[in-house]
């Protein structure tokens, strides 16, 4: 049993779906169909799910939106039109976004995108429709509700055989919607594989699989062929972006691989996450995230002092404030943190650092963070000097440097300015070395 | 107006004590001189405070201690007849521990090694002998009380010119003996030095200053001709044996040079701690502390758990444990701390953390803490690579690496039983480069 999701490109057109319905038909295992909404076919074209989320705030304030509305359904009938699938989508379609009053939720609009498109892409197939709302279930937390939901989707390929499920949305114990976060079709994919527990859950893109490093930094960049589910959470929140990053831990706790592949080259290995992955080299991955903002607090003797980053914690947490990194020397520890987080209250922070603690605080702004991730660096010295050197040999000075215990990943925090260029000769560096 | 201490070797006999004169007459500036207990003469001596301690529970306990008293005595009988003082300093010092009860505090007997040191040395130079049981004020607390302490030492040198002053210890406000921790010579040198608003302190001892690293681990161990005041309590912090740490601060709060010279090569110049040192190269010195535990907390999506550390540190700070670095990962943090504070509770520490933060948490023991100290390390890249290319090349694989921002101390975790090839090849390594 094969869960599949095809991500938006795949769903742009007539011709793409004709790839999809060939993708899926070539192997029986394949039962789970998970779609998004039809994708962007240009680039001119605006996102369906950004016309939703529009069309809904037409709706809210009463303002006429027949434009909106005739650019989403012009799309849904394009692709009906152009696979002969005669079954009126559009009038249904019609009929329920003018049934909405101006109290309705995003949720009820915007997972409209994904319904119809599952909708269409199940007759095309002659699969069955199963609407998420009948089998990804929540609670009013928020948290997937696994039993009911589990229950319900073995009941429905039980009893159907073969089906489709509109990705990125599922209901509260009321039958309201609740939507994922952007990119949330990967997440709905994640749960039918654990569900039905699948023996692979395979994410078809327009890539032939995750890049060791961003193809816009590096010419030569590669595809990874296999890497591990904690490599590739790391790569993710680093800001590799790939599949949605919540989409991996329940596959991850399950030990469902996930596989990625390309709509567009279906016989492309891809590349394959899965628990213990062979990755040839010792380094798998490189990312690089900007708008980190440090905090650093000077105190001698701090070390001897029991408590001191405790206190200084509990007034990062006070204000709500997410600490990623905390390297420490011996008269200083830093808190490394993302500006977002601290834009408004950055300067209270230091004012209570300073008082509270009696230090001197210094702030600095504009770094990134280069992540240089591999199972191998664990351990292994190899890896973490080599990075150093490449930057040693480009005079790329640096902010920081944290490799933390059997951890796959290294950080370097560099100037910002200087990121995508540490990010690219990092990456040839590593290449030619045969490192990644 | 130069404060002088001399280190107890500097103290052994009369044959160091004409040294320790030369050196004192020869600048009239040098007007403060405070001396430890005599010191070990050859290997086969029992240092004179070890001696004290243990006649200290001859007198407690009630046991004869005729053996103990004339082993001490004689040490100074020797240095009187040597030096033809004719004070009779036996007789005093008998009197005074044959006048103590079974009630006497270990200060009261362990002071007594450098006060009537002070005394030898006073009437050898000339000058005045000051107790520092007269100058030295602590409160209750512990804590030096300095405007009492400053107003005292700067009426005895207007009163008197030129004295000697016991190291070690000061009273308390009731006039009871309270003792700095063993080495704690160097901080009355240190006090003395400030509020005399002294040039410089000059701290002489039996070697021609600071390694760069430990000369038992290193043949060609150079000695440091400048170091700030923040690299030498890094390097102390981290083992490096040679001011006792505590005296750097008062200094460097006052802006006084430290200037560690050889009472057996005066000429030496030795090496100088002031605030802006400079050094010749990028990195100045390198040490290596054994003894560390680190507790790796592993959690999937820590990093989006507000508060997570803060809480681990809650944990630690009830068993009053000092963390000394906190590596992270994205999915990992790892508490650094010195085994003996937490040797006792180290099973109950992880099984809190476990339960409280519903986390695996993996135990290392036995890691050594290598530490590169320089001014330069702040944010150049070239040291911070070089001793990681140096274990690469000495396969020498590593356990954590941190480097935090504005720092001038790199630390590198190997295992303990490495460490001491780790400083040698690093050092070496260093060398060969002229980075050190």
């Amino acid at each position: 049993m094969i869960v599949t999701k095809f991500g938006g490109s795949s769903l742009a057109c007539a011709k793409q779906l004709e790839k999809v319905k060939n993708i899926v038909l070539s192997n029986p295992e394949r039962c789970v169909v998970v779609v998004s909404a039809p994708g962007k076919r240009n680039s001119d074209d605006i996102k369906i799910t950004d016309l939703l989320y529009t069309l809904r705030s037409h709706i809210k304030y009463g303002v006429p939106d027949n434009d909106i509305l005739n650019m989403i359904l012009s799309r849904y009938q394009e692709i009906e039109e152009e696979l002969h699938l005669d079954m009126n989508i559009v009038d249904e379609m019609r009929n329920f976004f003018n049934s909405l009053d101006k109290d309705c939720s995003s949720g009820e609009v915007v997972s409209r995108g994904e319904h119809y498109c599952a909708k269409l892409v199940a007759r095309y197939l002659g699969f069955t429709f199963v609407d998420a709302a009948d089998i990804l279930f929540f609670t009013f937390d928020g948290d997937i509700d696994y039993e009911k939901s589990q229950a319900a989707t073995k009941a429905a390929i039980e009893k159907y055989g073969r089906i489709v499920v509109p990705g990125f949305y599922g209901v509260y114990p009321n039958n309201d919607i609740h939507l994922f976060s952007r990119g949330g079709s990967d997440i709905t994919g994640a749960y039918m594989s654990v569900f039905a527990k699948a023996s692979v859950y395979e994410n078809w893109t327009d890539v032939s699989g995750i890049y060791a490093v961003d193809p816009r930094l590096a010419k030569d960049a590669k595809i990874i062929r296999s890497i591990s589910y904690d490599e590739l959470r790391e790569l993710s929140c680093m800001g590799a972006n790939v599949l949605h990053e919540d989409s991996v831990k329940p596959c991850q706790d399950a030990e469902i691989p996930i596989h990625i592949l390309n709509t567009n080259e279906p016989e492309n290995e891809g590349t394959i996450i899965k628990a213990n992955a062979t990755s040839l080299t010792p380094i798998t991955g490189i990312a690089g995230k900007k708008g980190f903002v440090s905090f650093t607090l000077h105190k001698r003797r701090m070390s001897k002092e029991i408590g001191f980053v405790y206190r200084a914690l509990k007034i990062f947490t006070k204000y709500n404030v997410n600490i990623e990194h905390l390297p420490t020397g011996m008269n200083t520890v830093s808190f490394i943190i993302e500006e977002e987080n601290v834009r408004s209250t950055m300067h209270k922070i230091v004012a209570d650092l300073e008082s509270e603690l009696d230090c001197e605080v210094e702030l600095e702004r504009d770094i990134g963070m280069l992540a240089i991730v591999g199972e191998e660096m664990r351990e292994n010295i190899i890896p973490v000097s080599s990075v150093l050197e490449i930057l040693k040999e480009n005079k790329i000075d640096i902010n920081c440097v944290v490799k933390a215990p059997d951890e796959v990943t290294m950080l370097v925090g560099v100037k910002e300015s200087l990121l995508s260029s540490c990010v690219s000769v990092v990456y040839s560096g590593l290449r030619k070395q045969g490192l990644i």
